[in-house]
């Protein structure tokens, strides 16, 4: 079986020294044909493709250097204790690139977007850790290899390298070297996401625990991948026609067809609170009542929204505490 | 294509008059294992079997005589307009029956479990009717083509001319004359079954057209045959052991799985009310504390629960506002 550090030594050119200090950003993404199910652990390679869109400024933003004695890490501002979940991951993955064992880092990250509320702050976090380690040591690498990398860290961290429309293709080869991430040629200024945070509790069971169960003990998860099949075809080509109520109608049936896929495992994983299913009845209201109005959900219950410019102040009204976003600008 | 009426020729003797007056009664039936999805909707056929517990007392009695001029149907002693919709459905499935096109029935039905609340009071309807209809016609027919006749007017009726635990065997036969329920030998006194009523609105999509729906445009669906293969053998062999745990673990599965199905439709069909959710919450909460206690849901927002005798105390302490049955008597 491939390691996360054989991949490293294929892609990653020889040390030949660091800069000083580097900086990126990367932002969050949310997909809307859903990423669920690896067929590689290890490597975290996927069992379908998947098709996500950039959230713009919300994101993680890194700053990266070399640290005396020993890893230092800190989020939003606060320094990490070695026990924290954050810094062991962090710090595992930064174990892939040392030069020598003895070379430490700090990394400084800070999160524009509502953290411990299920808004895939790992993938951003990754990607830009990935993205703050190219210029670090010089590598100079593709978009594509950085793509690679950043999926050691986190699946879904594999779309956030990208802006705009991005695509996640499964591959596959058994080390993954052709499971990366494209950007669509895409753009969609009219588009807007809101996020609704109804529970910002940890999820009982993590992503990662998650999937594995699904994909072992759901009966239903053997049909998920057709459905993400067609659920691509479908997206991709409204992306390209801009037909948003078909867009939002197969984002919010691919997110609870996998939701589904959850519900069915043994024992069973349900993320929704009793809050989650109020906002879909009341967005299933309001879009009887004729507002173009759309939802998706990841591994937790929260609801993201889809919707476009010209409704924004209807759908703000109705659904309190909404935070906006234009993934295209405004 | 078979209709309803080539089934009733078949099955039933000819006409040679009638009593003055009949009564029966039939026990509402919750599935273990569910039924979901028809291979025929004219005959009721379905694309899989099912096994149900019956309710003992709780079902529907039925009083039926000759009536001069037209049908007279009452419920629960309020007779009903021809406009209703339990009029009419209990008008056709009668139609089926008449021995001449002016022979007219009266029709007295009483629901001894809470209606308009998803407890399935049209299987138990019925299945009574069909009871009430041999005597009163003096066909003599057997269980198995009484069930055979119920299931003509409601699929799950088929189980209700039995107590205890029920088989409907889907059968294969394009006729249907295969697909009727059968009892098993088998007896649990220490079981119970809990009815927890969330909400009693009418449903926003009929059972019927949702087993449609999601045998349509359910992309899950498809691995659903297999699931409840497998949970038929699990449960049978979980009563004849009377290992509660692996009945509950497998009944609450199978419910998830058929929810599960109709989430992952297109359009979504979501019976469950915020209140469902919190219930459930509540359920696998008291589960994780020690108490076993399992759930089953049908098509609507409502739970019945699965516990023992044992712990009935515990349970009702916990669950306020529970109607307790034994389905064996106590």
């Amino acid at each position: 079986m491939l390691t996360k550090q054989d991949i490293v030594r294929r892609i990653v050119p020889a040390y030949s020294g660091e800069t000083a200090q580097s900086e990126a950003f990367a932002p969050a993404n949310i997909a809307l044909c859903k990423y669920w199910g690896k067929r590689d652990e290890e490597l975290n390679l996927p069992v379908t493709s998947s098709l996500s869109i950039s959230l713009a400024q919300l994101g993680s933003k890194v700053r990266l250097s070399r640290s005396p004695g020993d890893d230092h890490i800190s989020l939003n501002g606060k320094s990490l204790e070695a026990s924290t979940s954050f810094y062991k991951r962090a710090k595992a993955f930064l174990d892939l690139f040392r030069p020598q064992p003895d070379f430490f880092f700090r990394l400084d990250a800070e999160n524009t977007i509502p953290t411990a509320a299920g808004f895939a702050s790992s993938a951003s976090g990754f990607a830009a850790l990935v993205l703050a380690l190219d210029p670090f040591f010089g590598w100079n690498l593709s978009r594509r290899e950085l793509s690679i990398l950043a999926r050691l860290g986190s699946g879904s961290a594999a779309r956030s390298v990208y802006e705009g429309f991005v695509e996640w293709k499964a591959g596959q080869a058994d080390d993954g070297m052709d499971s990366f991430a494209e950007r669509m040629e895409a753009s969609w200024p009219e588009l807007r996401m809101g996020l609704l945070v109804l529970s910002s509790e940890e999820k009982p069971v993590g992503s990662r625990a998650g999937m594995k169960q699904t994909v072992n003990a759901s009966m239903l998860y053997s049909a998920w991948p057709r459905q993400v099949e067609r659920d691509l075809t479908l997206i991709r080509n409204a992306i390209r026609a801009h037909d948003f109520v078909r867009l939002g109608q197969t984002a919010e049936s691919n997110a609870l067809a996998m939701h589904a896929t959850m519900i069915a495992t043994e024992p069973p994983i349900l993320y929704w609170k009793p809050e989650s299913v109020a906002a879909m009845h009341t967005i299933w209201k309001l879009r009887a009542e004729g507002l173009p109005l759309y939802f998706t959900m990841d591994a937790g219950p929260n609801l993201k929204l889809l919707f476009t410019a010209g409704h924004e102040s209807d759908v703000s009204k109705n659904i309190p505490g909404l935070q906006v976003v234009a993934p295209f600008g405004t």
